[in-house]
């Protein structure tokens, strides 16, 4: 798609500085852009890559004007301007109503004739498919799931019974939502599994990332809100709640009953364990274990950063013994105490 | 399922206290309960919403039954109690023998007329799907896998040829089982594919969650024991074997030929090192570091636990000097002893 | 497949000690192995399994054989001779050419004939199937997508438009292979999504385990180089690359646009922190947390290995105050030199 830069900089409400009738086709690096191509500029250390491009234009902020050899579009946010430039330039297509002739669809599903239901997709009994919503191939929607307007499940996404998606929501390849989670009674040594009898309720312009898996509700419905960006390989146990907006990265670990709350952001490969509180606005960082709440905004951190195994083997054992440490610490004060202290027998 | 409550105590073999003719047809939370559902009560902290309940009945401990205003079962296992309830209140649907048209099932296959394979799902060349057994949508049964008595394989399971399962197991949908095991040779700098030739062998009431992939012996077969249970995300690999009523929560990873015992829990993110030997009863704690054998009973940790991010920063470049830190200190404690020993050379 | 020793022993380049005629037909653990059986002997823990084995060859060193009962194949490198032997005596099945009657493939899809297409797979328009590669069934090929000669997508692949596979790769079931990155912009709270524009190229005789999640680039590509092997429940980030014959084992995760090297060794459940440099040759053992670049060949590690709970709680809260400790630590050692070196004030 060509569009002047001039109805561009219009679209995205930022200034632009140069030729407003040239036209740009599609996103690119600095480095390989043609004068078809439009780039982002955000980080000074790509400052040669900037006065070197032969792009059509970029997107940068007021005071890297000056480095710029081509046309800008200049913008008090530019991540955020390149983003629905981006999106402009390389729209999603449109969804086609219909479906696959090797989908199978039960007769008392409700599929609106503007969605669209992939090659070998299966919709059970009562499930609710909404308009535009678009099922991709290899998708299973389980009896009573309901889709929301504008959704997209990319491919292969599984959808236990009664799962219940909002609009504009994004399912990677994988996403498993809506298992039984796992939640058992002990028999003597045997386990019972105790009915898993809630459900998996995402809000709007949700996304969940390729192979994560988000349980349902033992009694009550796993929740997660409006907003709430999840990575690849994610695992939210039954009855936790997401709040609006907030992002998890890839591998991480939700334990069953935590309510996260709103704005938060969670790196990757952090654990967490269960019936715990997380207020809005906390943010914790890649590999955290979370053992308990936290209600405070701000950034929690632990583990370890690797460094030569040779140091580490020697610091790890030492950690074992941090205790005995600490308190032969607190004995050699004492005693350098008493030592300073104690008047000195002085000979007579 | 509208079950009296008399009838509900009988089959329960716990005592009711309260009308034996009034019924429950479904459980709820004590909030949410009207006089049709029946409530758990197991934590004090949740006494206030047990007084207010509106249930038909709860099941309780002895000693709590004082503060229920309602019709009581009386346990002494409320949570196990709780479980055997549910499940005859939601009961799992029996399964209807038969195959959906969209289904793939080799001539060579051996499907009992009582099981049932879904749609889309995939049975190849002399598998053998026992009585009862459901295979789900999408799922793809390799050839000469058995199916036990009463399975579940949910939705989109994949067993990789000759996997084999016991009685009453439950598969989650993304579960991959018997995959070709991680083994190479090297060849200077390449790696050589070692064939995997052992199998998988899961027995009678196992489940096994989301996404979950367990792979195939190199020679000799994994082993998944009767009522092991492993949540999502769990990686199990080759030539592991996994004891009876041990339970392993998301997110976790076994590393190849490492054997673990029975009734053993292991929490989220855990991650074990290869070839270890866990013995009976052996607990670890959410993600903690397995790196050797542990094989005496009792319960395991590792790992630092999140903290503010200016503390970690601190605490964790500290770390690194652990050893030195270690040294210096006992430099110390020498020093002072030969302070406090060593005779004062007194002017003469 | 029987094979002579003498036959076995020239193909594999190593000396054979024993009756050339008699032939084998599989491989077998020296305990299980009877005549017909070909053995691997490489750890001497095992000595009493080879003097003890009725093996019809056993692969072994030069300074074991003393230790064998039975034939010997002589190598220098005994595990990759095992390697080649049992490639042999079980080769991976030849593929067919054509398609399964359930298989969905566009018209445009362009799939030599001698290529197989799995039952209920679905290969999408423009896709690019080569000689003898394998779409197993389930698989998902989406638009534009290529796959070198001799590849193989074991079952219930996803390949999202437009990725590249060269040849004789190995793609378990679950993987999911050019999913959307997790890109986004700020938006005051919300989170816009960035289109992910770039691909996935993965070089020949590359291996992706099973679940195992791979992003597309966000302009240019996530590349995967010749002969990098990943385990399964791996994430690996948009715009990452991957080293030649780089192996990782499961449930590691990569952020975005790290560059790891060739050769390198990544342990189980490795997490890497995004934008950093890894060098040629670096090992990580499992569970390291990766925060920085790593340049040097070398092996490095960091976490905390478990131990007794009573311990380890003791311990993890000593960490938190490591800082201070480190000062009273250097505020003792000072006192004590001052105490050690002052002039004492004698008695005059």
């Amino acid at each position: 798609m060509a569009i002047k830069l001039q109805d561009l900089a219009d679209s995205l409400g930022v200034e632009l500085r140069g030729d407003g009738e040239a036209r740009v086709r599609r996103v690119e690096t600095l480095e390989r852009a043609d004068g078809e191509c439009l780039c982002f500029f955000g980080d000074r250390r790509y400052r040669a890559a900037l006065s070197a491009t032969r792009a059509g234009a970029v997107i940068l902020a007021d005071n890297d004007e000056r480095l710029c050899p081509v046309a800008a579009l200049v913008s008090a946010n530019p991540y955020l301007t390149y983003a629905w430039a981006a999106r402009m330039l390389h729209p999603v297509p449109a969804v086609t109503g219909g479906r696959h002739p090797s989908a199978v669809v039960a007769e008392s599903a409700n599929v609106d004739p503007s969605a669209w239901i992939g090659a070998t997709a299966v919709v059970e009994g009562d499930a609710e498919i909404r308009p535009r919503a678009f099922v991709g191939p290899g998708s299973i929607v389980g009896s009573g799931c309901r889709i929301g307007e504008d959704s997209r499940l990319v491919a292969r996404v599984t959808l236990c019974q009664g799962t219940r998606i909002g609009k504009r929501a994004l399912i990677h390849p994988g996403a498993v939502i809506g298992r039984e989670g796992f939640g058992f009674a002990k028999d003597g040594e045997r386990w019972v599994r105790i009915p898993q009898l809630g459900g998996v309720w995402l809000g709007d312009d949700v996304e969940v990332g390729a192979n994560t898996t988000i349980d349902r509700g033992a009694i009550e419905d796993t929740l997660i809100a409006d907003g709430a960006k999840l990575d690849n390989l994610i695992q939210i146990g039954h009855n936790c709640s997401i709040g609006e907006n907030t992002a998890m990265a890839a591998c991480s670990g939700v334990s069953g009953s935590t309510k996260i709350g709103s704005n938060c952001t969670i790196g990757g490969a952090v654990g967490m364990a269960g019936h715990l509180s997380i207020g809005d606005g906390v943010h914790f960082t890649g590999m955290a274990m979370v053992t308990r709440s936290f209600t405070e905004p701000g950034v929690y951190s632990s583990g370890i950063p690797a460094m030569p195994s040779v140091e580490w083997r020697r610091s790890a054992a030492r950690f074992r013994h941090l205790d005995e440490l600490a308190r032969r610490l607190r004995d050699l004060e004492e005693k350098l105490k008493q030592t300073n202290t104690e008047p000195r027998q002085e000979p007579e």
